[in-house]
Order: structure tokens, then sequence, then C-alpha cells
């Protein structure tokens, strides 16, 4: 398949890297991919029909900052014409979130690609979050696939799961803890930290962005768990509906009382049926340690699944790296080639 | 699909009970499934080629003990007969497990229905743990399926998701917690009891069986991480070849010391890959409470899957019921419908 690319960030570095290596994972034999475009949004754009050099373009972006405007494969094209002209398969988002700006403008590329009957592939929770209904149906439309495996706890495969694995159960009520950033500003303030010397630690490793609101005003955690009641519940509800009460207001005393009575405050998102109607939650919340969700530490993540066949199953993830999100999205392009064939 | 059962007890029971409120399951709308053919050890059988009346085969056993001789539908064909002749498109294996037998007489009646061309699902892990290989092998040469999602785990779908939702990675390790009597007794234990408390409190609660060796020795759980690993790793191993180390010299004095040490004690499951073979154990180990497989208390159960490609994932489950065991089979089924489609 070939690959229209948007972002050329960590994740889709990495994405090329495990394409260059390929050899070493016997699992992605079958894998058929190749890149025809590379977009970024300010280090220039690279196309060829006949598959750009991965580990030139990689080169380029790590030793000069930005692709090379000498490399023959250079494009000054437009991404949005790009995106109606340029031949390719697939379109790979792997743009990051604007909240501000309602997903856009990862919502309108995908729109515009999935009517050029291309199927689409994104990392970029933007989309699913605020236009999942509408996009799902320009998809079905058009006869093509829209995936985004790795838009909520990076690569664990909660949507194929969901998609594939619990067959005949309906899904009741999800609950999870979704937010890196939070979680591990939460476990530092419980080895004794307060809040902003926590944020500072957590922007220093990197978890955190330079302006960490986002996170901790629990607008991520909103976005992700509008993103699984969209698609495992069915809610039409977007990160705007979801009642949200950040970390903001918790302070050291607070953490260190719980640990007293053997509890953690963790920052929990809730979507679940209510009226023929599906709602959802974000907000801190007390878990005694003999819970699975006490032990999510760090930039760990979880969700407990209730259905109407089972008792719940709950899926914990140790601290994902950038390798997860991109597998989330490779396990996806593995997926879209198996139903083509 | 018309289903010929072997095996009415509590699960056979409760997939009735299911089908017969189908309409309270939204998912089950697709589900086709009528019985054919049920028969027991010890309960009689019955059959009847245009569907068995399944309120009235549960209201039978729970009544007289045993399927009524008076009933139109009650046979005298022997089983391995019917297996042979009956009018069904789907054996539905639901006895229990023989160690001693090494997985017979079920192996054998699954051999015999799959050379028939009937597809198979089960919930006894004696052939899968026996003789996946050769088993799997007719499957495909006759071109039916075998499946077998509540072996492990209960209705949590772990092969499944190993089959569908992990696409491109492959398992280089399972640790797991699989034993729910083990499990139970090393939680009573915690809260206090010796040894032989917890195992009369196991059986009073009705996990462990009458003769319990089976799981303190760790049977079980090997003949479990035997099916994991022969089903998700390609291993070729069964039970005889795990390593064992059960929990019967366990005692209370251990169990109080590791308390106090912050540490719970789990009989662990194990399979990884050592010079392109796969080998398995179980036995007990000393887990820090911070880590999520020391919360899985009392009959839960857990799976870490560790795989190439992403960092672990850990699948959790809460005690299982006989609907979880009932929903494993109800998937399988759902599962061999739409892949005749």
């Amino acid at each position: 398949m070939k690959a229209l690319v948007i972002g050329f960030g960590h994740v889709g570095q990495k994405i090329a890297e495990i394409i260059i290596e390929k050899r070493k994972y016997p699992g992605l034999a079958s894998l058929d991919l190749s890149f025809t475009g590379v977009y970024t949004k300010t280090r220039g754009a690279l196309t060829d029909h006949s598959g750009i050099e991965l580990p030139d373009a990689i080169q380029q972006i790590r030793n000069e900052g930005h692709f090379s405007r000498n490399s023959k494969q250079y494009t000054d094209q437009p991404l949005q014409e790009a995106i109606d002209t340029l031949d390719y398969d697939l379109l790979l988002e792997l743009s990051t979130l604007s909240i501000t700006n309602r997903g856009e403008p990862a919502t309108s590329y995908i729109k515009q690609a999935l009517k050029r009957r291309k199927h689409v592939v994104t990392a970029n929770k933007g989309p699913v979050a605020f236009a999942y209904d509408e996009l799902s149906t320009i998809a079905g439309n058009n006869n093509v696939q829209l995936r985004f495996e790795s838009t909520v706890m990076d690569g664990t495969p909660l949507f194929s799961l969901a998609e594939n694995a619990l067959k005949g159960a309906t899904i009741t009520r999800l609950t999870g803890i979704l937010n890196s950033t939070t979680n591990y500003i939460l476990s530092q303030m419980g080895k004794g930290k307060d809040f902003n010397e926590a944020l500072m630690h957590a922007q220093d490793e990197g978890f955190a962005e330079a302006d960490p609101m986002h996170d901790i005003e629990g607008w991520d955690s909103a976005a992700k768990i509008a993103v699984l009641a969209n698609v495992l519940m069915q809610a039409k509800i977007n990160p705007n509906n979801v009642k949200k009460v950040g970390i903001s207001g918790i302070n050291q005393h607070q953490i260190k009382n719980l640990l007293k009575s053997d509890k953690r405050l963790k920052l929990i998102c809730t979507a679940w049926r209510e009226k023929n109607q599906v709602v959802a939650r974000v907000q801190p919340e007390e878990v005694p340690v003999s819970d699975a969700f006490a032990t999510v530490e760090e930039s760990g993540a979880c969700l407990k699944i209730e259905t109407d066949l089972m008792n719940p199953i709950l899926i914990l993830q140790d601290s994902p790296t950038v390798k997860d999100t991109a597998y989330g999205v490779l396990n996806d392009i593995l997926s879209i080639q198996q139903n083509m064939c």
C-alpha cells in the first residue's frame, strides 16, 4: 500500500524505522507499505510516487531539522492539493490534537481523503473525539476504512478488541486512567513532591507539554473517553459534553492523608449508559490500594470494560513508549490490508 | 446453526438460558443456534432434528436430576454414533477436563466431529492442552473451525484478542495467574487461615473439586499455560512438559512474613521463548503489593502479554461466574457464524 503521511515527529519516524528494520519482526512479513508523500507542518514535505527513501528522510530531519530543499523528493505542493491528487491508498494522519480547534485541520484532511475513497489511519484523537459520527458515515459511504487504534492507550488494541473479540456483548460502562501527564503528577505527589515540582518533573521527563493545562484540566482525558464512548458505546458526544474536574486543585496534604488510609488519588474517566443516552465524566477519585487501578503508576494507563454478558475485564498498560503508538498505527494498517484481501 | 452438545452441567444450562432469554442481549440478535442433540455422561440424552425444547430440557434436569425417559426427545443412541450420524453443524464440547486421561474422551469426540467437517467449540482445556497441533491440523484439512475461548480465564477473550487484535506482533512471553482454587486458597491464607482451613473454605465456596490435588499441585495451571503457549506461541508442549511446583508446601508462617514485607504469594504460570523453543513453568512466586498481580484476589485471574512490538499489556478478570464461561462459548459460536458468511 502507498501512504500519504501527515506529521513526521517521533511517531512518524518510529514507524519509518520499524519499516526499515522490518526483518527484525517476523509478524510484519506481510506488511506492504511505502510512503509516497510525507508532509510536516513546518519542516517541509517530500513526495515520490515510487516511494520515499525512508532512511534518507529520517536523516534529513535529524541532521538539518527539516527536509532538505536540495532533495529531489522535496515538494512545494500544498498539502490539500496533495491529498486530492497524489497517488496513495492510505492517509496516515499523525499530527497532534488541537482541542481549541476541535480537531481541525486534521478532521478536514481526513474527510478529503475519505471522499477520494482512500483509507485513513489516524493517531490524532481530535477527529474521532469531535467528528466520529460524520467521519465514519463518510468512510462507510465510500467503502473505505477509518482506523485509530493508537488514539487511546497507544498501541494497546482496545478498538480491535472491542471490534473483533467481544462478539455479542454490549458494553455498559467504561472506566479508565487515560492521561499519562496527570497520572505521572499524582504518582510523583504520592512520593512527596508538591504539585508544581511534580509538574516540572513531568515536563523534564517529556510527559507534559510546555503548556500542560490541556492535560491538567482534564481535556485530554475528556477527548479520550469521548473517543471510547463514541466508538464502543455508539455515544454521540464530544469533549465539550464531558463533565470535567481536573487535578489543579489537588494539594500534597490531601495526597498524604489518602496514603495514610491506604488510598490513591487517580484522574478517572467514566462513560456509562443512562436512559438511552451515554454520558461521560472525568474527575479525581479515591482508589483503595488493593484495587488494580491503584497500581497504575507514572505514565501507565488502564481501561475497565463492563458488558451485559460477562464480569468486568481490565486492561493495563505499563508506561508506553513512542514504539507503542507506532505499533498501534501498524496494527491498523495490517487490519486494512487484511480486510482488503 | 444446529449444535450437538456434550455436557449439560452449569455451563451448558447457562448457555441454554442465555439463548432462551436472547432478547435481553441486543448483541446476540444475530445468534442463530439450536440444539439438535444434548448428551450427558450419566443423566441421559435428548435429540431432535428440529431443535430441542430448551426450557423443558433444563426443567427435566433440575426437577428429576436427569433427562426424562418419558420425553419424546429421549434417546438411547450412543454418543459416538450420534457424532457420526446426527444432523448438526457444530459440536459443543462442554465436558470437564480429565488430566489422568490426557483430555480423553473429549479429544476423540472432537476429532470425530472435525473429520465429519463439523465446527467444534470446546470449553474443555484437555484437548487443546494435549492435542492442539493434531486437532488444528485436522480442522484445517477439513476446512472447519476449532475454537476454545473459555478454556483459559473463562469468557475473557484472550484467543480472540491474540488472533484478531495483535496484528503483526509476535508474543515473546506470557505470565499469568490462571487457577482460581489456588489463588483463592492463597488469598484466604493471607487473611489468617491455615492451608487446610483455606482449602475447606474453597471447597465450601465451590471453587475446589472434592479431590483438589489437580489444582493444588499445579496441573490445572499447567494445562492452561500449555494451551496458551501452544496456541499463541506455536509451542508444542503439553501439561506433562510444564515444570510444576504447587502450593501444598506453603504454610501460614511464610505468608505472614511476606505480608510484613508488602508482598503476596501467587501461583504464577509463565511461558517464554528459549533457543527456538517455548518452555513453560508453574510455581509460587513473591509479588510486591504495588504490582497489579498482587491485586488479583480470590477467584480472579490475569495474563500479561509481552510482544516484540509493544510494552507489556495485562488483562485482569474479576472473579468470573459460570456466565463468563458461557459467554466465551457464545463468543466462539458467533465467530464461527461470522466466518461462515
